[in-house]
C-alpha cells in the first residue's frame, strides 16, 4: 500500500503578474468625509503560473497603492504559489523604506504604520485562487473548510444625493429623509432578501440619523440593525445615542474616533461597539483589548493581509472574547468571492457581512455565481475562488479608468468641488 | 487559456482510522512531580483515505485520552480530508458532555477546561499529512511555506537516577551534581550540535540548580541557557533566582505556578519569563496578557489543537508582543516531523525548540530524515510530513505497550513506589 504517491504536476511557480486598474460607476453616496465620486477605482491582480492557470485578486487602486502593487508584480515571478510567507518577504523587499501608511482608499481617515498587509492581500488571494484551481478545491477548503453553505450579507444604506451633479437623477434617487431611507431599504430587502440592515451615518446631525434608524426599526421589526457614523460624534453624543438606540441596534459602529474615545463610550453602554476604524491592523489589537474599547471587530481581508491573515484575526477575536463581523468598501465580484470564502471558513464570523454590492452596476466577473438569495451568497464550489474573469469587461472598465480622470479616492475634494468649504464631520456633533 | 482545470482525483474522504497505543523505553528523568516511568506511552494515529494514502499523527496515550481518540476514530470515516473545521465538529460531538480536562499526560499539573484541542490535534496532523501526500507538497507548504530550511532544537538536560531501580545503570548514568550535568550536556552538544541548552529543574533545592546553571554557563559560553523548575519555587525565590541568573539565561521557564504568581515575578525582573504551564490553551491567553504575566509562550501542537491552531497561537504571540518557543514531552518521530514543519512555517518562532529526542532509543519512523546536525533538523521535503512509518517497529512498540503494564503517565506514583512519602515540589522552595 503506498503511503504517498508521486507529486502531481501542480503549478509550482508564478510566471508573470498583471495589475489592471479599473473604474466602475458609483452613485453619490454620502459619508463623514464627503461623498463618493462618480467612479470607484479598483485594481485587478492576475497572477499567472505554469500551465496557463491564473489566480485573481482585487484591491484599492489609488496611485500610491498601484505603484506598490506594480513593484510587487515585478518581483513575484519565480515565487512558489504555496509560499505565502515568501510573498510577505517579497512585499517587504519591494516596499523597501516606503512602507508607511496603508496606501488605502480612506481619504486620510485611517492610520496604519505598515503597508505590508494591504499590499500583500490581493496577491495572497490570487495565490490561494491558483492553489485551489490546481487542486480542484474551493478556496474555503484551503482555509479549513466551509462551516456554512451560504454567507449572509447586510443591506448597506446610504444618505445620498439624487444623482451626481450634472448627470441627472440616478436609479436610486434622493436618500435624505427617514422615509426615503426606508424606501431604499425596502428595495434592497425585496431584491436581495437581506435580514440585516446597516445605515451609513455621520452625514446629518444625530437627531436626524436616530429618526432614520427608528423608522427602519418600525418598518423592519426583527431585522438586525446597525448604524455607522464613522466617528462623527463626540464621546458624550455617542453615549447618548447608544442609550437611545440600545434596544434597536445589534451593534453601534465607530460612533466616535479612536481607541480612547471608544473605550469611554464602551464603559457607559451595554450596546456592543464595533469598529473598522480604530482597529484596522494587528498593531491596534493589543491597545484595543487592553482598553476594552470595542466588542466587535470588522475584518477586511484587503486591509488585514489577505484571507489567511484575516483568519488569524478571527482566531484572535475568538481568543480575546471579541465579536467578528466584516467590513466592505465598494468592490467587484473578485472581492465578493474572496469575502464569501473567508466568511464561510470562519466559524465565529456570526454577523452578516457588509457589502456595497447592491450599488454596483458593472463588474469584471461573469454572472452565474455570487447571486444573492435570502440575503446571502452561496459559497462558490468551483476550484479556487470559483469565479471567471470576463476579459472584455475588464478591458472596458480599464478603459473607463484611463478616461475617467480619477487617480485616487477623494471624497472630501469631490464634495468641496460641489459644496465649497465643506469639512469632514469627524467628531463634529 | 484555461483558468482552471479539472479537479485532480485527490483523496477526498477518510475511509478508516486506526489508533495504536505504543510504549517506548525512557530513562528515570526527574522532575517536580516525580520521575519518568520505565516507558513512555504514545498513541499513533493512522488516517486512511481513498487510494491507499495514510496520514500520520501522534499524541498522548493515557487511557482516558485513548478512549476519546477511539470515539473520534469511529466517527471520522466519511470526513473530507480538507475539512479541518469539520474535524473539530466531529471531536466536539464525540466528546459529548465529557469534554473537561485535557486528558493529557501531565500528572495532574495542568488544567484546561476543554479537551477538544488536545483530542483533535493528532487527527489534524494526520489530515494535513494526507493533504500533503496527495498534493506532493510538504506540510510546511500547507502552513504558508517554510521560512527556514532547518529548525534549531535545544539540548534538554535532566537530573536523573543512574538507572531505573532493579534495571542497573543506563547509558547516561547518574545526573545529580553540576559536573554530571555538564557531562550530560557535553555529550548532547557533541552528538547533536545543540547551541541552546535547557535544564529541567524543580528537583533539588534552588541553590543546587543555580550552581548547575552556572557550571553550564562556564562550560558553554555563548550557548543559550534556560532552566525550567515547573513551578517549584515561591514568588520570592523566583525573583531571587531571576536576579542571580539574569545575565546567564535567555529565559526563565515557569519558576512559580499560575498566572498571578508569574505576573508578580515578571514585575520584578527584566529576564523574560516563559511558560508551558500557566498558558497552555487559548482560554489562558487573555488573562495572561492582561496580567503581563509571561513574555514567552511555549507552543505545543499536541495541546493547542494541531498545526493550524498552533500557527494561530504564533500569530497571537506576534500580535500581543509575546515571544514564541516550543514545548516538548517525550515523543516519537511523527511528532518531531510535525514540530519541525510547524516551526519551519512560523516566522516568529525564533527560539530553539525543546525536544526529548536524545533520550529516545526506539521509534516508529524509518531513519533517514529527521537527523540532527548543528543542533537542528532539516525540514523534510517529501510529501506530507515527509516520513515513513515502520510497521514492524509499530507492532513491536505496541506489543511493548500491551505487556508493560503502564496505562497512564504516573510520575508521582512511580516515585512513591521507590521513595515512599514523596510529595511534588510545586512551590516548595
Ligand atoms: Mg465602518
Ligand atoms: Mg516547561
Amino acid at each position: 500500500m503506498p503511503t504517498s504517491r508521486p507529486p502531481h504536476d501542480l503549478p509550482g511557480r508564478v510566471s508573470r503578474v498583471v495589475v489592471t486598474p479599473v473604474a466602475f460607476r458609483d452613485p453619490p453616496l454620502l459619508n463623514v468625509v464627503g461623498v463618493h465620486q462618480p467612479y470607484v477605482l479598483r485594481a485587478v491582480v492576475q497572477v499567472h503560473a505554469d500551465e496557463g492557470l491564473v489566480g485573481l485578486g482585487e484591491t484599492y487602486a489609488d496611485q500610491a497603492h498601484l505603484d506598490r502593487l506594480e513593484a510587487v508584480a515585478a518581483a513575484l515571478p519565480g515565487a512558489d504559489v504555496f509560499d505565502l510567507n515568501g510573498l510577505r518577504r517579497v512585499v517587504v523587499e519591494a516596499l523597501g523604506a516606503s512602507t508607511g501608511g496603508a496606501g488605502a482608499s480612506f481619504g486620510g481617515m485611517l492610520e496604519v504604520s505598515s503597508a505590508v498587509d494591504t499590499v500583500a492581500a490581493p496577491f495572497e488571494v490570487a495565490l490561494l485562487d491558483l492553489q485551489g484551481k490546481a487542486l480542484g478545491r474551493p478556496v474555503s477548503d484551503l482555509l479549513g473548510g466551509a462551516v456554512r453553505e451560504r454567507v449572509p450579507y447586510s443591506a448597506y444604506l446610504f444618505y445620498k444625493w439624487a444623482g451626481h451633479p450634472g448627470h441627472g437623477e440616478d436609479d436610486w434617487g434622493e436618500g435624505r429623509t427617514p422615509e426615503q431611507l426606508v424606501a431604499q431599504a425596502r428595495r434592497m430587502v425585496t431584491e436581495y432578501g437581506f435580514t440585516a440592515v446597516k445605515l451609513k451615518g455621520g452625514v446629518h446631525e444625530p437627531r436626524h440619523e436616530i429618526e432614520t434608524v427608528e423608522a427602519l426599526a418600525a418598518e423592519f421589526p426583527g431585522h438586525a440593525l446597525r448604524i455607522d457614523p464613522n466617528g462623527a460624534w463626540t464621546v458624550g453624543t455617542s453615549i447618548e445615542v447608544a442609550g437611545r438606540l440600545a434596544d434597536v441596534l445589534e451593534y453601534l459602529e465607530d460612533p466616535t474616533p479612536g481607541i480612547e474615545g471608544m473605550a469611554l463610550v464602551a464603559e457607559r453602554t451595554e450596546l456592543p461597539l464595533a469598529t473598522n476604524m480604530c482597529v484596522i491592523a494587528f498593531e491596534h489589537l493589543r491597545p484595543a483589548v487592553a482598553a476594552d474599547a470595542v466588542q466587535v471587530v470588522l475584518s477586511d481581508h484587503h486591509l488585514w493581509g489577505g484571507l489567511r491573515r484575516s483568519a488569524l484575526l478571527g482566531g484572535i477575536c475568538e481568543t480575546f472574547g471579541l465579536g467578528l463581523s466584516m467590513h466592505s468598501n465598494s468592490h467587484l465580484g473578485i472581492s465578493l468571492a474572496a469575502m464569501t470564502h473567508l466568511a464561510a471558513a470562519t466559524p465565529n464570523l456570526t454577523y452578516a457581512c457588509d457589502t456595497h454590492d447592491p450599488w454596483k452596476t458593472e463588474d469584471v466577473v461573469r454572472p452565474g455565481v455570487l447571486e444573492f438569495r435570502d440575503g446571502s451568497v452561496a459559497v462558490p464550489t468551483g476550484p479556487g475562488l470559483g469565479i471567471e474573469l470576463d476579459e472584455d469587461a475588464l478591458a472596458a472598465l480599464h478603459e473607463q479608468y484611463v478616461t475617467c480622470g480619477q487617480r485616487g479616492r477623494e471624497d472630501t475634494a469631490y464634495m468641496r468641488s460641489i459644496v465649497p468649504g465643506f469639512t469632514p464631520n469627524t467628531a463634529r456633533w
